[in-house]
């Protein structure tokens, strides 16, 4: 049943550098009640995704203080008054950084339950999907290929490096610390790993990749981009599925060295991909994830923090690269 | 028979910023003797290749001062010590700015007489097969979509936007002049063009392409490239055959604004595109261009200046957008 009071983690203050937990602050409000059509669900897990940053401009369109912090995330139907949701159902929703929230049917799907939530919103959810078609529809990494991954132990990253091992690909990731690069290699079976506050990236890729790079599956930008950019084989593929180096910042530099030029010289090949262009095949996906973990081939990493109140420094810790994995905050458990 | 003279078009100063005229000055220097197995050519035709530009920087590795300007071009055999070559035979090389010059019989390649010798530097050559492959091999337009062509008038683009028409796809050409803009729809059957210099790019783009741009073919990079991906729409292709407007100065931008963050919004595709590559079917691209010219479809424009002394004058006025089509320089008449 529903408390009194519903908590929201809301926009206090707008970052003019990096994001900060004193750029959030809790405050509460009344539950609010579901109109006709309509369903109230208590939030159980919110999604920590990176991308979400670029919303925090300030500027018009942008959050503005006050704002629920919005995400997506995992909620329970306390109260359904529209007949496809029943109380107590799991769906998939955007119930943003607070415990309860009021949807519209179309802003709800409902899961077949394929395991504990948190693989819901982890390996069967938008990230674990987008490191699989990144492998298996975008990038297409073939046996033997040199396949480079950036941001290779986040929540995509680690997913898409294992895929194209299981395609026979070797795989090098990019991470940022020496304890995630051993946890690439030594659990989740990367051929190498770079970390790159260890020295140059350049020479790190050449090192680790000599023979250059088929296939560079990029999560960050900036410099690790245009560095990768140097490192390719001709013909090589560029996969392009975000750019976590810009999003912490007020003056993002989305201009990239060697664009056109390398481009040009190395006859690179690079493809913008978003993950809902191959939802159509979705089902399909999480069923061969599923077996693979049933086999012990794809490990799962989720990096779990417990109570709305830690949002604010998970969610700001993303661009530190605390994270091993799928980082996710439960605000509630199941009823 | 050879002339005791031979004139040599050299390096005679590096520009700081743009290329001109005073760069270069006129050398007279002894005939060259073929050696065992070599081949003494006279120069008829010198190809005037914007990026030709980009290897004056002297710096180690580029052209220094007193260097005789490299080109490519079309030569007659004047004397030869190779079983493959004889006297009088028109063969295509690298002779540079010059008048003779000594290769091996691996610089040079004999032609198969299909028009003028002009045709073999446009049409036939390097710049008609990059217009022509680009737009069968890489680009591959579908009929009725919207291919926008920048350098429009150039070497290569003018047969490119040419090529794009006859695949069925509306053809929309950035230029640098109103006359070259008419000269497009007027003469070329280009569907619409836009002058550069007459306003904002991006304005002009979007009222030639209301719907957005299919395939962007680009030869100049810079601020035209970064505007044309604003416009281009979702899974649009980008082609990189060139970056002209960062040839002619020393201190190149070959960073795109827009790259990754609109490539991945829009899922864009950008492919670098080198001719070379589809070389292997260069006879039955020729083959194809003869019939379309021969039917009046393809239209080809040589931009001829006459005397090697005009050579810095051609090259410099490549960057202002002077020439319409293939600019090459008369060096001597064939005997």
């Amino acid at each position: 049943m529903p408390e009194k009071i519903n908590r929201q983690m809301v926009i206090a203050g707008i970052p003019e550098g990096r994001l900060h937990i004193s750029h959030y602050k809790m405050r509460e409000a009344a539950v609010p009640q579901p109109g006709a059509g309509q369903v109230l669900v208590r939030t159980l897990l919110i999604s920590m995704d990176p991308v979400s940053r670029t919303r925090i401009t300030g500027k018009p369109g942008g959050l503005q203080i006050g704002d629920v912090m919005p995400s997506s995330g995992l909620a329970q139907v306390v109260a359904s008054k529209h007949p496809d949701f029943t109380e107590g159902q799991v769906v998939e929703c955007a119930p943003g950084w607070q415990d309860y929230s009021v949807h519209g049917s179309d802003a709800l799907t409902g899961i077949d339950r394929l395991g504990p939530l948190t693989h819901h919103l982890s390996v069967y959810g938008v990230s674990g999907l987008t490191g699989y078609f990144g492998m298996t529809e975008a990038g297409m990494p073939k046996p033997g290929e040199t396949v480079l991954v950036s941001a290779a132990g986040g929540a995509v990253g680690h997913i898409a490096g294992q895929v194209a091992k299981l395609r026979g690909a070797r795989v090098v990731g990019i991470v940022s610390s020496p304890e995630k690069a051993r946890w690439l290699t030594e659990t989740l079976g990367y051929d190498a790993a770079i970390d790159r506050r260890a020295g140059p990236v350049g020479a790190a890729i050449k090192q680790a990749c000599p023979e250059g790079v088929d296939l560079y599956f990029d999560n960050v930008g900036g410099e690790v981009l245009e560095t990768a950019l140097t490192r390719m084989k001709d013909h090589g593929r560029i996969v392009i599925c975000g750019y976590a180096s810009q999003y912490d910042t007020q003056t993002p530099e989305t201009a990239t060295r060697g664009v056109p030029s390398v481009v040009l010289y190395k006859r690179l090949r690079i493809d913008g991909y978003v993950v809902m262009d191959y939802y159509g095949k979705k089902q399909a996906a999480r069923k061969q994830m599923a077996e693979w973990m049933k086999a012990g081939k794809l490990q799962v990493a989720i990096d779990l923090l417990d109570g709305l109140e830690r949002a604010p420094e998970g969610f700001a810790g993303l661009f530190n690269g605390e994270n091993r994995g799928k980082r996710m905050i439960k605000v509630a458990d199941e009823v």
